[in-house]
C-alpha cells in the first residue's frame, strides 16, 4: 500500500498542479501496487514530519516528491530522517558527482549545494541523470520510503528506472500489460461490448479510460514471470481486437489518431490536405504536430468567410446561397476544391457551427460537416458535437482524423 | 486553516490529475485563507472517515470534493455526517428540485437519485446550477466543513458564488486584487525591475506567475473593506504600470494575447490573416479560439512546403534557393504575398525549424523568422526558441500575437 507525500507550498497554493501524484498513481496501479492516499504539505518541517508519521501508521511503502534541492527551503531529507530516528551523513560519492558536474559547467559550486550530498544513513542512493538531487531509497522496519525530486522531469525517469523494480520486487509479482485504443464507440457502448469480460475479470484486469472522442482499455497481468504474464494477457488482448474490430486504431502506449494517420500515409505515399473553417487550422496544426510530416503536408487552407471558399476553393455562390456554409453540399465542393488545387491523396475539408453564436433550429451550435476524399471516394458526414467552442472543435478535429483513417483502410 | 480533501478512487489510481485541489488552493489564497494540507482519499468509507478525523484536529476548514453523486459509490455525506455525529435527513426542497429537474429532461427520476436530496441535519444547501448535487455546508463547533461536487464545472461556480463569500466573512477580511499581464520580458527580469516592492511588500502582495511566454503579477491586498482594499492596491497596480509600460497587455482577468488582439482588430475594423509554415495552422486556430472573429479573420494559408510558398504566397525560387525557406526574406516575401491574396490590414508570416530534425549549425531547431505587417510598416524578426517540437510551436504562437499587437499599436 503506497502513500504519496508532495512537498511542497507552490503545489497547496495551486501555483502548480499535482501532475506528480497522478503520474505515481497511475505507474503504481499500472504495476499492481494500490495507492491509497495522497497528501500535499508545504515547505514547513513540523508538518512534514507529521504527515510522515500519519503515512507510517496506514501505508508500507511511502513515496515523498519534493524538497531535495539545495536551499533552506527543501527540509525532505532532514525531516523524513528525523521521523525514522536517522542522522544524515555527508555521502562521498555523491559529493563527488556534485563536483564534477558544476566544474563541467564553469559554474561555482556552493557550500549550498553540498547539502545535496548529505543522506540519510545505510540509505541507497537513487541516480539521477537529469538534475543534481539524487532519490533516496530507506527500508526501515516494515517500511520502505522513497524520497524523489519534485521536477517532473527528474522525478519521472527516476521513478521509472529506480522506484518500480523495487515495488515490482516487494509485490513479489511482474505486472504485463497491454493497450487497445478505439475511435468511433462511446465509453458505455464500448463497456457495454465486453460486460461479460468485465464482469468476469481478475487476472487479467481490464480498466477502460474514456477520452474526447476515443476509448482506451489497458489488459493487465500479474503474475511469477513476465512471459507467464504476458501469457495471461494474449487471449484477452485477441477477444477485444476481434469485438472491436476496425475501432481499434492502435495497440501502441505512444501513438495517437494523429501519428496513426500520418504513418499510414508514409506507408502509402499519399500526401495530406486539409481545408478547415470552423476547426480553422487545428486538424492541420495536430497533423503537423507530428514531428517528420514534411513529405506528407504541403499545404493547407483556413477558408473561414464565405468569400474565402468561393475563393480558394473555388465553392458556388449558388451552393452557398441555397444550402448555407455549413452543410454537405459545401462539405463536398470545398473537398473538390481543396483535390483541385493541392492534387493531395487524401483531402479533407470541415464547415460547422462552433458557437456560441451561429446556431439556429435547423443548424444548431455543435453541428459539423466534414467531407474527406481519398483518392476517387469522397465520403461526406455529418456530426453533432456538443460542449462548449473548444470541446466542439476538438472532437471535430478527432472525428476528422478518424474519417481520414476509415477512407485511407477503406472501412 | 484549510484542509482541501478530495475523495475518489480515479484520482489516487491516476485517472484524472487533481485540478480541484490546484484551483481551491489558488483561490483560497487569493483571499487570504492559506492552505496548509491536501488530502486524497478513494471511494472507501472507512479510509474517508479517518482522514476527515485528522482534518478535524488540524484544520479549522474543512473543504471536501467528489462523492456526493447519485451510486453506492458516491459516500462523501454519510461518512462526514458520522464523523460530525449527525444523521442524513431527506431535505424535501432538494427532492422538489430533483424531481422538476428530471421532468424537464424527460428522464426518469430513480430512488438513487433521491439519495443526493439526504442532507446532513441542520446543515446549509448550497445550490448547483450546474448538476444535480447541492454542496453542502456545516458549522460544527469551531469548524467549518464544505462539501462540494466532484466535477470542476459545477465545484468552481459553487466555490466561487457560495464557499469564497463564507471563507471571507469567517477571515474577517475582505481581498481585492488586481491582475497586469506582461509579454516581452522575462520572469527574472520582470522580478528584478520591480525586486524593491517584491523585498518591501507585506500589504498588498504582489504574486508572479510565469507562463510560457509571459509573465503575470497579482496585486492582492486585505482590508476591512472592498473600497480601502482597493485603495491599497491602486498606488502599487499604478507603479507596476508605469514600470513595465507597453509591456503591459493587459489587466483583465480573463484576457489573453489572442483576445487583445482580436480585441484590438475589432476595435480598428482590422482584418487579420496568417501563413504559417512551422506551426502550420496554431496560429490562426488560436486567434480562432476567440468567440466572434468572423469578422476579422477571411482566411489563412499554411504553407509547409516550398512549393506552397511559392504557389501560393508567390515567394520567389532565388529567395528559397539563396536564403532558404528559414530566413528572414522569405518570411518577409511570405507576409508581402498574404498581403496580395488577402489584402488584410494585419498579416503575419511564420518560417522555422520546429525539429526534432532539420537543424543544422548555422540554422539551429528553434530558430523561427517572423514577418509581421500591419498597413504599410513591415516589421521581420528572429527568435530563438528552446524546448521540444511543442514549445518551440507554443512559443512562436505567443511571440507572432505579441508581434502582432506590437504593430497594430506601433510600439
Amino acid at each position: 500500500m503506497v502513500e504519496v507525500i508532495c512537498v511542497g507550498t507552490e503545489i497547496l497554493m495551486g501555483n502548480i498542479v499535482n501532475t506528480n501524484a497522478a503520474y505515481i498513481g497511475r505507474r503504481c496501479t499500472e504495476i499492481g501496487v494500490g495507492c491509497h492516499y495522497q497528501t500535499v504539505v508545504g515547505d514547513n518541517p513540523k508538518r512534514v514530519e507529521e504527515v510522515v508519521h500519519i503515512a507510517k501508521k496506514r501505508a508500507n511503502i511511502i513515496l515523498l516528491t519534493g524538497g531535495l534541492g539545495p536551499t533552506q527551503d527543501d527540509l525532505t531529507k532532514q525531516t523524513v530522517a528525523q521521523a525514522f530516528g536517522r542522522k544524515l551523513v555527508m555521502n562521498e560519492a555523491v559529493r563527488e558527482d556534485l563536483i564534477s558536474f558544476f566544474a563541467k559547467r564553469n559554474v561555482e559550486c556552493t557550500e549550498n549545494n553540498f547539502r545535496q550530498a548529505l543522506i540519510p544513513e545505510s540509505a541507497t542512493i537513487l541516480d539521477n541523470p537529469n538534475g543534481t538531487a539524487p532519490g533516496i531509497y530507506m527500508v526501515e522496519d516494515k517500511h520502505h520510503v522513497f524520497m524523489l525530486p519534485g521536477p517532473p522531469g527528474e522525478m519521472k525517469p527516476m521513478l521509472e528506472a529506480s522506484v518500480l523494480p523495487i515495488l515490482q520486487e516487494i509485490s513479489g509479482a511482474v505486472i504485463y500489460s497491454e493497450m487497445i485504443k478505439l475511435h468511433g464507440i462511446g465509453e458505455s457502448a464500448a463497456e457495454t461490448r465486453i460486460l461479460d469480460l468485465l464482469e468476469a475479470q481478475s487476472n487479467p484486469t481490464i480498466a477502460p479510460y474514456a477520452k474526447l472522442g476515443e476509448v482506451h482499455f489497458r489488459i493487465s497481468a500479474k503474475a511469477k514471470t513476465k512471459e507467464e504474464a504476458e501469457y495471461l494477457v494474449a487471449p484477452v488482448s485477441k477477444v477485444l481486437e476481434e469485438r472491436f474490430g476496425s475501432k481499434v486504431y492502435s495497440k501502441e502506449e505512444e501513438s495517437s489518431l494523429a501519428s496513426v494517420v500520418v504513418d499510414l500515409c508514409k506507408e502509402r505515399n499519399y500526401r495530406i490536405a486539409t481545408a478547415e473553417s470552423c476547426t480553422a487550422g487545428m486538424l492541420i496544426s495536430s497533423i503537423t504536430e507530428i514531428p517528420g510530416v514534411s513529405d506528407i503536408v504541403g499545404e493547407a487552407f483556413i477558408t473561414y468567410s464565405n468569400e474565402a471558399k468561393q475563393k480558394e476553393l473555388k465553392v458556388s455562390k449558388e451552393s452557398l446561397e441555397a444550402y448555407g456554409a455549413v452543410s454537405k453540399e459545401v462539405a463536398r465542393e470545398m473537398v473538390e476544391g481543396l483535390y483541385e488545387k493541392t492534387k493531395a491523396e487524401v483531402c479533407l475539408a470541415i464547415t460547422g457551427i462552433a458557437g456560441p453564436t451561429g446556431g439556429s433550429i435547423e443548424k444548431p451550435v455543435g453541428l459539423v460537416y466534414m467531407a474527406c476524399k481519398v483518392l476517387d471516394r469522397i465520403d461526406v458526414k455529418e456530426y453533432h458535437f456538443s460542449g462548449n467552442r473548444s470541446k466542439i472543435r476538438e472532437s471535430s478535429v478527432i472525428y476528422a482524423l478518424g474519417l481520414m483513417r476509415a477512407g485511407i483502410l477503406e472501412l
